[in-house]
């Protein structure tokens, strides 16, 4: 085993320690988040920092990084209120990727990408078609991270749409039946097979497998 | 596609409503979080929610759900200002699921689940020596997310314990080197196959595979 402290954190080359802690928390969620402008400019970026902040009112949270996620999609969100995360399946696994470029302002990276524009309920926030399980937000708090300035944005999920081969009898949205991607690092995708689906833990009885 | 609304939210019951939306994300590092009291006794307790939050000064997130976490690691990582967080390996799929169960205070997780306290740099915190990719934590702020009132748990990484055929030459943490477990849902746990590693996405070039 290696061990490394923080002198060795301080003294490493940049791109070696971005590389180094981007990985190693291991395995994160892939979505595009789309949003669009008062205009109606949309934009797509890739997000890695999607998580589960609770089922009711359901509410999903993510960070934004200011000097590495174009700040367009912030923006957005904060004009119109409204965003959408897209899971994407291994088929798109270049698109996904090429959503985290830089693209100008003004330049829409659906079009860029070949992805398309979906618009169901809040017509604030564009889906991408391509995506079979995804969700739609509504902004409810801001917290700024002051160890290095970055944003949690938490959201109300008020539209979710979801492909019937994914959605199982007891609600769980199963990922796999849709081939979706998942990610590590800055470059690192990966998908998933399923190992094990037990019943909810007590301490007094061994861990059963589901049936 | 099924389309899915407030209104169908509202009425869903509850452990199907718990079930949809902890898996509607995706995929999410598994991670045993170790903490132990003044006293010494140690906690131990399986975690969904870590995400990056920076490299430099390397930082991350957890976040702890009050109905559905036992606040004792909360306390305390309070009470001592350290944590870790421990990946774990396929192999121990069935102890990783069992930290989830709700065991009384006083009773240390470690034991009843046959793992070992590993103890580095920051006595205050164990580490689970089964695990292969490793690091603890110095508790830097706390924000409390009103819609909820759950806690996000921000920490500076101040020291990283990684196998050395987990650690890329560039630095990037490749977990399915160790066989590393992901998460979704409440009890769904999955392996991961690498897919494709590309180099940093431009706008004005294509996805290039690294090699």
């Amino acid at each position: 085993m290696l061990r490394f402290g923080e002198e060795d954190f301080k003294n490493w080359e940049r791109f070696y320690r971005a590389n180094f802690f981007n990985s190693l928390g291991g395995f994160k969620s892939l979505n595009l988040l789309g949003t669009q402008n008062k205009k109606g400019v949309t934009n797509l970026a890739t997000f890695f920092s999607a998580i589960h902040v609770g089922a009711n009112p359901p509410l999903a949270a993510i960070l934004f990084r200011p000097h590495t996620v174009p700040r367009h999609s912030l923006e957005n969100l904060r004009e119109t209120g409204y965003f959408t995360l897209n899971s994407m399946p291994v088929s798109k696994v270049e698109q996904a990727h090429q959503a985290s470029a830089k693209y100008e302002e003004g330049q829409s990276e659906f079009k860029a990408l070949g992805l398309t524009e979906q618009y169901e309920s809040f017509a604030k926030a564009p889906y991408v078609l391509e995506s079979a399980i995804k969700f739609c937000l509504k902004l409810r708090e801001e917290h700024l991270i002051e160890a290095n300035q970055t944003i949690l944005v938490v959201g109300e999920i008020v539209e979710a749409i979801v492909s019937e081969e994914a959605l199982s009898a007891d609600g769980h949205v199963e990922h796999t039946a849709v081939n979706n991607l998942l990610v590590n690092g800055l470059e690192t995708y990966y998908t998933a097979n399923v190992q094990k689906r037990f019943e909810y833990a007590r301490p007094e009885t061994k861990p059963k497998v589901k049936q």
